[in-house]
């Protein structure tokens, strides 16, 4: 099946907004085996989003229209469909009703703009919007699908999921009609290694497809399925994770939204334990991601971001001769400062960072990008050194992420060269 | 002049990547007086590449071609000009050479993949690269204009401000040829407000084009102007400033890519003023903003979380009687967090936060998204209660916005109340 997409708005064309929604149909479209052959961005003008929808029409299966479905003069999809398709709109009695229903729950009247939200194309139907005012539009023309989706992302995501991927499944002749996805996350492991480990499952598969995204200080896995019923999505899904678990045991820590600070949280819970801090190169940054995260307060005791030796020394409790034999950027720093933090806050585990951010600051010995990270519990003291060259951000969002996954294996008891 | 952009890459119709090109090409282009009509994505697949262009070429002025010059098998965009114009590749000896050196100096030969780039249709130009190994190429042919710039955006940014928008200018009669933007930064002051207050500038204004952009925490205003020199660009954009800073005296806190934790270290740097900071509510993100600009540790000390009421006594000395009396979230807890820490470094300056974040923790007095930020220095210590329910994300983000700008203001002795 050949798809085209077109992206409705001015505020696109001026470069005012970013298309991410172009970006998302197209994901989720790939994950179903549908081609995305061209995709179009066109200004709120009657006649040029008329011309896209012909040519798109001329060539592919199935055209889906983003965007240019409110209620405003400016809000034309619903007319060029009308026109391109030579079908009169038409007032639908349910979406009406949907329509003054919504409006008179909120104390207002409809005018007949938003009125003209629940008309349709004839012969086509209106897909429910269940998060906004403008419904959908699908329309079957002469063996072609044209569907129009609202153009704000949650209400155009809900509509994709909920509507269009299980109609153009259908469409395909797929019994299959639920999709579902899930992203496995992973660290001290690099996309093409990743790759290599997984290659003959990222090849081999179509159901579950399963395929690869890199982003800073992690590498996604995105598995994506076709089913027929919810519970037949999971066990495939549950089928494909426990594989990919089984090639790289140690190197999965979250699934979804479960980012490396609700890793270490969880996994604190579990062990009912507590944590505090000690940053100098990451400056706050760890403490930061740690409280992002609701209900942190139960385990995190605090941080203190030691910027200067006085710091280290007078709240830490760094010796003076320690500073001065290996100075501030060294193995011995990095776990006397996890040591104080540890005793400050009396913490089950302490964490901390010492290195040189830059731009400046390095020298031969101890050049811009080393750092050292520390991890202190009742077991003792483990210490890393890495390099990573590169932005004063790259830096420390790097230590940060290997900072926290250093302490989520301490904490789970996973060996710190594994995985 | 109307133009038409493509994008060209198959991993954007996969939603591999996101097509911020297209957005910064879109903003250029408008800024300049250029109407885009459509823009397009396609795949790297020549009969589609050249497709798109011959549509283009058939209805616009002048096409923007964004990706495919690299130098592999996929890479089409030279193939499909030459195509659509009729006009075949010829090698560009200078070009070539300057490939040649390219690679000398790395210590490698190009291979005839990489000569590939330094061929241009006959009767075109190429435009150089001078980040990296692509030239650009421009095709005037049949009264239209043919421009294709290499799609790593650090690449076409560079190509487009010094080759393309010129050019473009100059085609369309413009005496200007230097194209100079600014942003100027404000907070402490909402979109619409702001618009209110400067509409006349705004709707008078073609040059210098004044836009104003919403973001998290502080609205910009992006000054754009078209010059015949240097100096004539700065002189405008200095007036537009001017006539900005007139109207609103205090809210103009930065320019261009001076953050709000700039603004703060350039005042303390004046000033020869030392920082610490203690936070509760947003756990360590005001520090870690402070120590993302480079040479943060002239003038910050440090600083402590304390996200327990220990820790905020042990640490920071705020008094039991105080936390039993007031609680943590309180105005005095907060005065008494900045002097603590405040004393605890020795600094000139120090800052606090206290507040809750949510999405738990709220009562009906102190509900989620009260906050208290204090700022105490040697004239004694100011407080501000703020309530921004919202994410926990949201919250902390635009504590520490807030924070650093009650700080900065009392650096520079800019009353609290003021802009």
């Amino acid at each position: 099946m050949k798809a085209e997409l077109v992206s409705v708005g001015t505020e696109l064309l001026l470069g005012e907004i970013t298309d991410t929604n172009a970006v998302y149909m197209s994901q989720r479209l790939a994950e179903i085996g549908v081609d995305v052959h061209f995709r179009h961005t066109v200004g709120d003008n009657l006649g040029r989003i008329t011309s896209v929808l012909e040519l798109a029409l001329s060539r592919c299966d199935v055209v889906i229209i983003c965007g240019g479905l409110g209620p405003t003069q400016d809000d034309l999809t619903r007319e060029a469909i009308s026109e391109v398709t030579g079908r009169p709109l038409r007032p639908d009695p349910v979406a009406e009703e949907h329509l003054r229903e919504f409006f008179r729950r909120r104390g207002y009247t409809p005018t007949s703009n938003n009125l003209k939200q629940a008309t349709c194309p004839e012969g086509g139907m209106l897909l429910e919007n269940t998060c906004g005012t403008a419904p959908g539009v699908l329309v079957e023309h002469e063996g072609k699908a044209i569907i129009a989706v609202p153009g704000p992302p949650p209400e155009m995501r809900e509509m994709l999921q909920r509507e269009v991927l299980p109609y153009l499944l259908r469409r395909q002749g797929d019994a299959a009609t639920i999709l579902r996805s899930r992203v496995l996350r992973l660290c001290d492991v690099g996309e093409s290694t990743l790759v290599a480990e997984i290659d003959d499952i990222i090849r081999g598969q179509t159901d579950p497809t399963v395929a690869p995204y890199a982003s800073p200080g992690e590498v996604r896995l995105r598995l994506a399925t076709k089913a027929a019923s919810e519970e037949d999505a999971v066990r495939k899904l549950d089928e494909m994770e426990a594989r990919l678990r089984e090639r790289v045991p140690q190197n999965i820590y979250g699934v979804d939204e479960e980012t490396m600070e609700v890793a270490v949280g969880n996994a604190l819970v579990e062990r009912e334990a507590t944590l505090a801090v000690a940053e100098s190169c990451t400056g706050g940054l760890v403490a930061s991601r740690v409280t992002d995260v609701p209900g942190s307060s139960r385990y995190f005791l605090g941080g203190v971001v030691a910027y200067s030796n006085e710091m280290k020394r007078d709240v830490l409790g760094v010796s003076a001769e320690l500073l001065k034999e290996f100075g501030a950027v060294s193995e011995q720093c990095a776990g006397a400062m996890a040591e104080g933090v540890r005793e400050l806050h009396g913490a089950d585990f302490a964490l901390a960072t010492t290195g040189i951010a830059g731009p400046g600051g390095g020298t031969p010995q101890k050049p811009v990008g080393l750092v050292y990270i520390a991890v202190a519990d009742s077991d003792g003291t483990v210490c890393a050194q890495h390099n990573w060259p590169g932005t004063r951000d790259q830096f420390k969002q790097r230590v940060s992420q290997m900072a926290l996954n250093m302490l989520r294996k301490r904490i789970l008891g996973i060996p710190l060269e594994a995985g």
